[in-house]
């Protein structure tokens, strides 16, 4: 029988999912080693396995994927694992932001399941849970890395990435608190500047600027096709394409969140209500009627049905979803330009254009 | 006029202070290069200045000194600023953790100002905050550290000893939960585990062997006054004495806060009223009758006065103070013994015993 493309996809979510057993084993293990009791292994096993997998996992799975892009073949057995750690190792980056995230806009559920904060007798010792998540990622780079000639390029691209996501943070939470509503804070630049610090740096660059250091890209090489050609810089040519489209991404899940039926969407949209600073809000702020703004200031971020509704109106006033269009139809043709102009890799060691349309065609026109 | 060691001692503080100033203007500033917007410029700064200095600054100055005794001679300017930044590496990492732990605690004041996450309008923002404080020590890693030889000895020593905080920091939150009390958890031996993973390595170790890998004390070396004798290994041998000297700081702590008049300890001690798994309770675990141990039981880690008083009573019967007096001559004995053992180093790169005696006479008989 001809394996469907489904049966494509959940194999390969599996065997990413068959890593996660194995270093969640050796994380539990090492605690065990270093004398912790037994009720400590498992709270941490715990924790572990409520917050790392059971997202969509995209970003970890990519990390495997473009390493095989860039090898140009399949992976043997010991390639895919260390491919997989560093997938996780996202994952476990994004674990630690998202258990602390849930407690700052006190969330109930994620993925399904109650907040770990929120878990029988968890409480705020999830912060040091989150700690121990960020942790586990240099305990396994410094495992299986220790001895490869990227191994400090793969730390200071941890060591930065959650930097920049943590500014992000920052900027988004004294921009947008959920309780006081301040609309003269929001711009689109603010928002742009939210986005990519917040969610592309760590979404997008982040797994595949890993892969290409566990796949040998240098910092700079002369392409072996054009050996008379200037030298690039393949992470500056992979930055300046990815943070673009991590923003378009978000600028995507933005619009999703305001627009999209609950049934498609899979999730209420609760954007407007949590005064989120959010593309929908600020495209529709740089077009308003002072009367319209008006109705924005003060139904903007309330816990009112009504109100949302009120500004629901005022986006299709505007036309929110026409410039959603505009806006789709002009990065994605910014972003292909961009991959057109990157000089197709012939050997290893060099970049390849699949590397960021594989991004491209999973996201565009994506509806949840 | 002849300066008296009480100038010395502020001289020393205050250098060590102007060095912060730096390094505070130099994290702002990068936050400024990476575009943040003023408001968030000015977040940040506030976060460092509330958590970073203000608290006794022995774990950073203890790296600046152990450079001293190291070199054998009064540091250069630059030498100076180089062991302060690692100085101030581990106060950063010091208020990481505090401004979490304050959190879980739901403690109110921090050196006699509010806990951060108490301040107006920082609330649970304060866990992000604690973020982007542990993320400052990388930067400034990389900044200061980055062509240096001990540059990844560096990061996998703060990787691994935030890691061991953490541990420790869990199972101290799941043996003592403040809202609980289950002496059955309680032992002298679960104590010791706390404390050493909890305690001894950021406070003693971590900053001895920061200022080792920076005087460049090789991972082992036959000392130089002994060229036929067998190689020593120099981090081993202060690993075996600092964790040892970190254990019977924290014994020490315990017992000042059970046995100190508040006037001479500088605050209120609570650790019976918080259900803290002390030395104190567990040395009288060890020692009670059945019937002094229900008194325990019914009174440890109740906010109650006279509860509060019964579990002093049963502290000073069974001989808690006679015990600790034991306990500190035998601990200081063995780690004199220890120390005296050190191969005393002649040339720059050889351990000194100094590094040592200079940490055990600051806590040995200390009174707060």
């Amino acid at each position: 029988m001809a394996s469907t493309s489904a049966d494509k996809k959940a194999e390969r979510r599996s065997r990413f999912e068959a890593a996660w057993n194995v270093i969640r084993d050796e994380l539990v293990e090492h605690l065990k080693g270093e004398g912790m009791p037994a009720d400590a292994q498992e709270w941490f096993k715990k924790n572990l396995d409520w917050n790392v997998p059971g997202g969509k996992l995209n970003r970890g799975m990519s990390v495997v994927d473009t390493v095989e892009i860039l090898k140009a073949r399949s992976l043997t057995e010991e390639e895919y694992f260390k491919a997989a750690i560093l997938g996780w190792c996202v994952e476990l980056l994004q674990a630690y932001f998202l258990v602390a995230d849930d407690m700052m806009d006190q969330s109930i559920t994620r993925r399904g399941q109650p907040c770990w904060y929120r878990v029988e007798s968890v409480g705020n010792i999830a912060i040091n849970d989150s700690f121990m998540l960020e942790a586990a990622i240099y305990w396994l780079l410094k495992k299986h890395f220790r001895t490869e000639p990227c191994y400090v390029d793969l730390l200071e691209l941890f060591h930065e990435t959650t930097y920049q996501t943590e500014m992000g943070q920052l900027i988004d939470l004294i921009t947008a608190p959920e309780d006081s509503v301040d609309l003269s804070k929001f711009s689109l630049e603010k928002h742009r500047l939210i986005v990519v610090y917040k969610t592309a740096f760590y979404s997008f660059y982040l797994p595949v600027a890993l892969a290409m250091y566990l796949a040998g890209v240098p910092p700079s090489y002369v392409p072996a096709a054009a050996p008379h050609a200037a030298a690039v810089s393949p992470y500056k040519i992979a930055l300046d394409i990815l943070l673009p489209l991590g923003e378009y991404f978000q600028v995507q899940d933005d619009f999703l969140d305001y627009s999209q039926p609950p049934e498609l969407l899979g999730k209420i949209g609760t954007d407007i209500i949590d005064n989120k600073c959010s593309w929908c809000i600020n495209t529709a702020l740089a077009k308003v009627t002072p009367e319209q703004r008006a109705v924005l200031d003060a139904s903007y971020g309330r816990k009112d049905a009504e109100k949302e509704q009120q500004v629901k109106k005022i986006f299709k006033e505007v036309g929110v979803e026409k410039a959603y269009e505009e806006y789709e139809e002009a990065v994605v043709g910014k972003i292909r330009k961009m991959i057109e102009a990157v000089p197709e890799g012939t050997k290893e060691g060099e970049l390849k254009r699949q590397v960021f349309t594989s991004f491209l065609e999973k996201i565009y026109k994506r509806s949840k």
